[in-house]
């Protein structure tokens, strides 16, 4: 069993109004250090695959097929072997 | 200049109704192999800070105040420092 950690950002030329709103909210408490705000997603799966390749393969083709939009988004992601007791 | 990327994630004991349907919709790709998926929030933010230890004083002081819920997420972050031009 392997635990793949996909993160799915906004690219870098896309507004992100999320972003600002957080970040307006985080200037209002009184960080005034803090700038540049960009949300994304987190998504945590697991996958039953008999190689960590396997894993990898198939989470990216998940993110392609699914998780991630192509045209704004982009993704990353790590696979982790979980070991099962 | 620090960019501190967090993510921010539902406690293991809270039901996740977004991660279910996308589960959902990854069975319905074909992708059996996938289960457990649960949904976070991914936040980069830059904080202009004189150390590390001060900016992660910054994400942390942020998150406990605005991005998590303590009830019900946890959140994790890493910063990095960022070379300016």
């Amino acid at each position: 069993m392997y635990l793949s950690k996909i993160t799915v950002t906004l690219r870098k030329s896309i507004l992100d109004p999320q972003g600002k709103a957080v970040e307006h909210g985080i200037h209002s408490l009184g960080f005034e250090s803090v700038e540049d705000v960009r949300i994304g997603k987190f998504i945590e799966l697991s996958v039953n695959a008999s190689s960590k390749n396997e894993a990898e393969l198939v989470t990216r083709d998940v993110c392609q097929k699914l998780l991630a939009n192509p045209v704004m988004e982009d993704f990353s992601f790590v696979v982790e072997e979980v070991k099962e007791d």
